[in-house]
């Protein structure tokens, strides 16, 4: 185990050494048994049950290795990405405090070291929630089902005084950027259970919400003295967008279909790639995929073009951001609206917890994460639109080169995510449901979007003029993508030309006329200084009650005929 | 009141519109009526109970004026700060989703906009937390009194089912980068309460603590293009140096004393500025200080020398980060030893508690905020030294437009600070403790710091050599810096001028043999490319326990004796 360490702005302390207590001493850390066999809810359990207790006191040091199975020993190791790191990130140093703190494995050393406050200055000394109890997830209104709560409550020094794992005297004190070894080892055991990334030496580290992850990540290896730029979708996440631009940093768009980026413009791009042409922008090395149920266009990656995307990343040495907030919201098939409600129901109900579980992970389209056996994905993960956005708590995986270079970033940037987010959290998803509850809450949550989305489908089949107005039901995700055929406009047929965004903003006027919001396509534009390449509206099934959804769709619908004069 | 709007990833929704209850029309929202009487206790609650309830619904827009009194119109305006934005800060667009979020103030409006998760799908029902309740905050061992804990609690749809101000059904969503209007209210009243900024248009935003506060301050304020550099203390907090040097911002150090950074030193750097002889460093636009119990110094300025500093920045035209994680940890004068415990005492006790709070107000030394007549100072306020680190929460004060230009940052950087956190800070400090209750509770934990100091100083005077070890007590804070006279050094005595650095790493090696762990002074050098203005130890009184704190500084001694072979 590594030696601990004091957070940033809190040097050295009385920081106690993590470890575990060992059941099995022969088995502590990680060996080169095992062979190479996805892990098993049930191998995780075995694993925790015979290396015993975690230990991590205030502020420990902690990283991934400590948590992943042997058999990932025996995989090949990724690349290095040294060539991309930009000068900022390239330039920072581990900070000197830090590496004082192995003084305190010396048994009796006493710190003056660290500014950490004493949690008997913490004024609060015990926190509870009330949360629902798995398998009982299920809010189908047709379904009547008695929901369970449970209460859960955790004092100021558990560790100490009750053999907890984790207290408020650890979580609200200073931390590693990191995150809590607690919550980290979770999010360890989460990511090998469902991703598992096919080399080595890959580790996790939580962030502080996807947002600020992606704004580090731009400035690890995006440098505006580089001339570098970004690709991204043709029509992409809008704060995305926002993030990259002020730092220098062009964006170029890639054409889409109905499972999004299409791995064949892609290759095109970066195959023709003219700096000239290109107003000096140098061939892009990072490429930024949404690749389920991408916001706005609700499309999801195939398996198959998920592994183009990749290959045609690996020919031309470009780095992937794959960013994956609705990853967990796959829906299955839309069956249309007569069969309404069929989208929702799930079987598995003769199966084990474990069983059910795993079988739903096997339903999950592969992540680019999966497929990386070079190691130049950078994947990010969110709790926010599957468990609550208010914790901003979501983790990135990695290599650890480009894991090391992330936590010196965060350490002079954010500090990693809140203390007490990640004590709820960890009392959530590790103690109360663990991983299988968890995978069940995941069903629970995409059941409920399916839903959603069927409804809202369902509305568009009743009230959308479908001469004028197309989407392809979302597979994942929260948003539809209604693609507006310009040419039915009446100015268009008689010639005038009116040009598309003056028509998108026609209709939107009409839609805030009737009493809809609904998001213009061209606000998602990756290149705005192009034309767009046609008539899109984003809407969302997330946010509003059914009926209101119903409502508002009627009313677009009304705004669409009156604006095209149907 | 301005419209709401929605949060940065999660566009357009359904959301109200905040604003007030009124009870009485005629004083709702900022008014020209009033004087120019610093705010007190009592005028806070008047002007609640005449505006009435607060309603802020999900991802609200908000910001100070609407909570500032109207004293503040009177007020000249501030200066702008336009040519010391970076190429970046200057860039940062406002969102456009956002901008779309005014069309729901029209009645009846459906939002299909923002991807906001809807709460009924979040698995939190309840929090809970059990707090101190005020006055019965002292800890001081030697008096007996009984402290009561209360339970506070809060539920998922407490505003709608309730009454209630804030619930987790807000909390638990998003938010925007400025942070909860609920704690938004309670801090822009608490800095015009303590600080009372002498310009109009200031402002303060949430942030997720000062040291991202503080990268994103640098980043807007400072360029690698334009060659910026920074002034800090000649000693300062290591992690700040560590943001700023990666971001190609040169440092540089102002002379110290036993008040901090000098202004006559300030003042001849930047009289006797040579870009040639710098280095090719633009003359500095930047300061970045901490007045109160500077890290790692333990100095504090006094008024006049923060009166003095401020006039040397506007002579020059610097812009000024003011960083004050311990501004109240300010304690009384160090008595010495043989009254040990009196600084600790703390009168008052037949006043009310508004005039007992509003009498500990006085006692504190103003802040550059507070003689800030140009809006030149960007402050920093944390709650990670006075209520919790682990919340990752603070603010800042500046001037509407810098705090306009901080927004935009954070909303691509960040999102704001942990809705939990928000959340259950503003039902401690508002809520349970309001403005007078946390005063309190801040004299209770000055108090405590006070009596660790004095222990510290107490085992100093014990335990060290004053021929070789000295040091001003401090009067605020965590820290203090041991003065080493290296010229007491046998081998400076033989001639052999050892250098500092070398006698330093070898008292650092003395000291963890002897089993105490503290900071080297070098390791905090703003100019490390310099050689040391003299040898220095930080230590802390924070963390460890008082008699663990005397072994230390007894182990210290030893360690400087054998050293020093004295």
């Amino acid at each position: 185990m590594s030696p601990p360490s004091a957070s940033p702005d809190a040097p050295p302390s009385n920081l106690g050494t993590i470890g575990v207590v060992a059941k099995d001493a022969a088995v502590t850390g990680t060996t080169k048994a095992g062979g190479s066999e996805p892990l098993t809810l049930q191998a995780i359990r075995a694993r925790r049950e015979k290396e015993g207790k975690l230990v991590a006191p205030t502020a420990s040091y902690s990283d991934s290795d400590m948590f992943k199975s042997p058999a990932n020993l025996s995989k090949p190791k990724a690349r290095k990405w040294d060539h991309l790191f930009s000068e900022e990130s390239a330039s920072r140093q581990p900070c000197m405090l830090k590496q004082a703190a192995r003084h305190l494995k010396k048994p009796g050393m006493i710190s003056l070291g660290g500014g950490i406050p004493s949690p008997e200055n913490f004024p609060i000394e015990e926190l509870s929630m009330k949360v629902p109890k798995p398998p009982h997830f299920n809010r189908n209104p047709a379904v009547e089902e008695i929901l369970e709560n449970e209460e859960i409550s955790v004092g100021k020094y558990d560790v100490s005084e009750r053999g907890a794992i984790f207290d408020l005297s650890i979580a609200l004190n200073y931390g590693q950027s990191i995150g809590a070894a607690q919550l980290l080892r979770w999010v360890t055991e989460h990511t090998e259970l469902v991703y598992n990334p096919p080399y080595a030496d890959w580790r996790c580290s939580l962030t502080i919400g996807s947002t600020g992850a992606l704004e580090a990540a731009l400035r690890m290896l995006c440098d505006r003295a580089r001339n570098d730029s970004l690709l991204t979708e043709e029509y992409a996440f809008a704060t995305a967008l926002e993030t990259a631009a002020p730092l220098g940093i062009r964006l170029f768009g890639v054409a889409m279909d109905g499972e999004g980026l299409r791995a064949d413009s892609l290759d095109e791009i970066l195959s023709n790639w003219d700096v000239a042409a290109r107003g000096g922008a140098r061939k892009p090395t990072v490429l930024y995929t949404v690749p389920s149920g991408q916001n706005p266009t609700g499309a999801t990656m195939g398996e198959q073009r998920r592994r183009d995307v990749y290959e045609v990343c690996c020919k031309h040495d470009v780095f992937i951001l794959e960013d994956e907030p609705y990853y967990f919201l796959q829906m299955p098939d839309y069956k249309g609206k007569a069969s309404n409600g069929a989208s929702t129901a799930n079987g598995h109900t003769e199966l084990s917890e474990d069983a059910t579980a795993e079988a739903f992970l096997k339903t999950l389209i592969p992540t680019l994460l999966s497929m990386d056996r070079d190691g130049r994905v950078l994947r990010m993960d969110s709790f926010s639109k599957v468990v609550v956005p208010g914790s901003r708590v979501g983790w990135i995986t990695a290599t650890e080169q480009v894991i090391e270079r992330y936590i010196r970033h965060a350490e002079c940037a954010s500090q990693g995510p809140a203390g007490i987010s990640q004590l709820l959290l960890y009392k959530l998803v590790d103690e109360t449901w663990g991983h299988a509850g968890y995978l069940r809450w995941l069903m629970s949550l995409r059941d409920g979007y399916a839903r959603r989305r069927d409804t809202l489908l369902g509305a568009c089949e009743d009230y959308l003029p479908r001469d004028v107005v197309s989407w392809v039901p979302p597979k994942a995700g929260m948003f539809l993508w209604l693609a507006i055929d310009h040419t039915k406009h009446p100015d268009f047929a008689r010639g005038k030309n009116k040009s598309i965004l003056d028509i998108e903003q026609d209709l939107f006027d009409a839609c805030i006329e009737q009493g809809v919001l609904a998001c213009r396509g061209s606000w998602f534009r990756a290149e705005t200084d192009k034309d767009p390449s046609g008539l899109f509206f984003r809407v969302t099934f997330a946010a509003a009650a059914p009926n209101d959804v119903r409502t508002a769709i009627e009313r677009f619908g009304a705004a669409v005929r009156k604006t095209f004069a149907l």
